[in-house]
């Protein structure tokens, strides 16, 4: 199978992730942090060097600002439930996924301020217009870095120094980004950073995490046992403990960890490099199909490797059901990303998304342009 | 090393477990019921096989009833807070673990009245207690099937029945219970069942799940993308995406699909028959030692394996310490529940807990209790 759906999550993963997770399982997945005996302490000693890994990665002043969570949703709903209170302003943007417009949606209904900035066809916003929507009771800004629909990249930096400016605090839903895009929390003031670990980070399935600047007031989520102050009904107020409780995925952080080690020596550049290189080549395959509608930013340097389209005549649905027929795995649908499909006019039809990865080949993109081209023929 | 803390997590699992997770990520980790694509759909069914899998183990009358999370105690979470609301009233115990007794605390600040039932030194709950602490607002019940910390089994279909008669919604954690002791929520009137994965059911670390019996309202806990309903900004009321948002932890519960089945191959009677005959021994032999206090049943028909000591005049962390060195893995300390500690009286020592699993031996606990003798003649 050619897999070009690596927006929803990478695959495969590098060998040295599948190793360590079977090395973990077989050999040290204790409870981490709960006891001190040498496979617990191992278990907890793996745990803090993809801690540690993370933190490089994104310049994150101190490992244990890292939350460990099973998905980049629940980091989102951790950040959002947890910063926003009735009467408090928040704006985010059309181009959100669900993971952030259902939770702001519920706490809309509960007295919470929603402003969604419009975007562009291209799925930019317009920083004029975020300055505009500033009111004095604005607590925070939540960007989607990198579209899973389109692959607008939005100009974090930018907007990070808009926030810092006024006061506001400032949240980025990297799930599209983190991995392949350079991300620094120092640079681009980011005061909660929400990522996936299994896709662009190539960690497994069931891990993500999040970053939460010190001094950021975030309520607890899930509350329970945390190895720590076990004989207090309180939930810790230190973290990571505050966001931790229960056991963590041990095996699935161990395979983290690794993956974020092989961007580390493949180099993320090369990784970007690589994947846009796929892209741009798509792009310039399928703009020779005067059928084939391509959603999006054009210029690659405001992209990610997401491309979104739709054949003249064919259902999205149908498209990828004979893309699946003929060994090519991609996604159809709204992408669980609802208001953007008004904007670029899919409202009705969805699209059809290509989403290279490191791993593919231009070969990859051939045989689906090839394919394509059968679709719309047949 | 001997492995002795299986209440922490069970350690090691079977082999069927490894190789599934490895196959998983090798061969079909795509991301499941979000894409059409053969990989996605084979992700899709192996989860579905293992819906199956717990719902034939607990009797439960629609696999779509059961919610997977990432550990019982996001599973505890969503089920405590998303029935109960200010005003509400909770029945729940003494004995209960911190991702009990951490929810009900936060909640009891927001207006829902909270009783904890008193336990006996062995653990156990009055029934008379409880039906004498009912109200009118009562709400739910919820009680900790087995206890982690001296191994009490509390009897939850007469729990259960005293709930139905009158009105009141149930509640079981089943932590330590699940896969070694039967559980049919059919026949003990369970309304939510919250259960780990990575413990009795052999499943790697980051699963859970967690069973809300059709018609039981619980607000969403992590809201996002679900696949489903994707242009509709709310969450879908339908379960289990209700509370499924974000990527699941395909792998993790491939491996706790295979766990399931190693349980059905063996047979829980048997599992559960060789722990107890571990525990049986253990407490023969550790009773013979004058230096040593057991806490919890001496019963074994009321108990699970998961024994609770202290030597006299040797700190439990010491304990734990020698016994490490000795390549003997236990837990000690307060083992994340507060209350209990109060009432065995190790409020301020802890315990050593020693808990035996499917895969250890008599060899082993002889090593364990040769080793605590050495221990206190040192």
């Amino acid at each position: 199978m050619i897999y070009l759906d690596n927006a929803a999550t990478t695959f495969p993963k590098p060998n040295e992730v599948y190793k360590e997770v079977l090395n973990c399982m077989e050999n040290y997945a204790a409870n981490p942090g709960r006891s001190s005996h040498k496979l617990a302490i191992k278990a907890q000693s793996k745990i803090m060097e993809t801690r540690e890994a993370i933190k490089e990665l994104f310049n994150i002043p101190d490992p244990f600002q890292i939350t460990f969570t099973s998905n980049a949703t629940e980091s989102l709903n951790i950040g959002i439930k947890g910063i926003l209170k009735s009467g408090d302003h928040v704006i985010s943007t059309a181009i959100e996924h669900n993971s952030v417009l259902r939770p702001l949606n519920s706490l809309q209904k509960k007295g919470v301020q929603v402003t969604l900035l419009n975007v562009d066809k291209s799925g930019h916003i317009s920083i004029e217009d975020l300055k505009r929507q500033i009111r004095a009771n604005t607590k925070l800004i939540i960007i989607n870095h990198a579209s899973n629909v389109i692959g607008t990249v939005q100009p974090i930096s930018t907007i990070g120094k808009i926030a810092k400016d006024t006061g506001i605090l400032f949240m980025v839903d990297a799930s599209q980004s983190a991995g392949t895009i350079n991300i620094d929390v120092e640079e681009s003031n980011i005061d909660v950073l929400a990522f996936p670990g299994h896709k662009g980070l190539f960690g497994p399935q069931g891990t993500g995490g999040l970053f939460i600047r010190d001094g950021v007031q975030v309520e607890p989520f899930k509350e329970g046992g945390t190895g720590s102050n076990s004989s207090d009904m309180e939930q810790p107020d230190f973290m990571p403990d505050k966001f931790e409780s229960g056991t963590l995925n041990t095996p699935g952080i161990a395979g983290l960890c690794e993956g974020i080690k092989f961007i580390k020596k493949v180099g993320m550049k090369e990784i970007c490099k690589h994947e846009l290189l796929l892209t741009e080549y798509l792009l310039i395959e399928l703009k020779k199909l005067n059928y084939v509608k391509i959603y999006g930013p054009t210029n690659l340097k405001d992209r990610c490797a997401v491309v979104s389209i739709n054949i003249d005549g064919v259902d999205s649905s149908i498209v990828g059901y004979k893309l699946n027929e003929k060994g090519i795995a991609v996604r159809t649908g709204y992408h669980c990303a609802p208001l953007i499909h008004n904007i670029i006019g899919t409202n009705n039809k969805g699209t059809v998304r290509i989403s290279p990865g490191y791993f593919n080949t231009f070969k990859d993109i051939e045989t689906i342009v090839k394919s394509i081209m059968d679709i719309y023929k047949q």
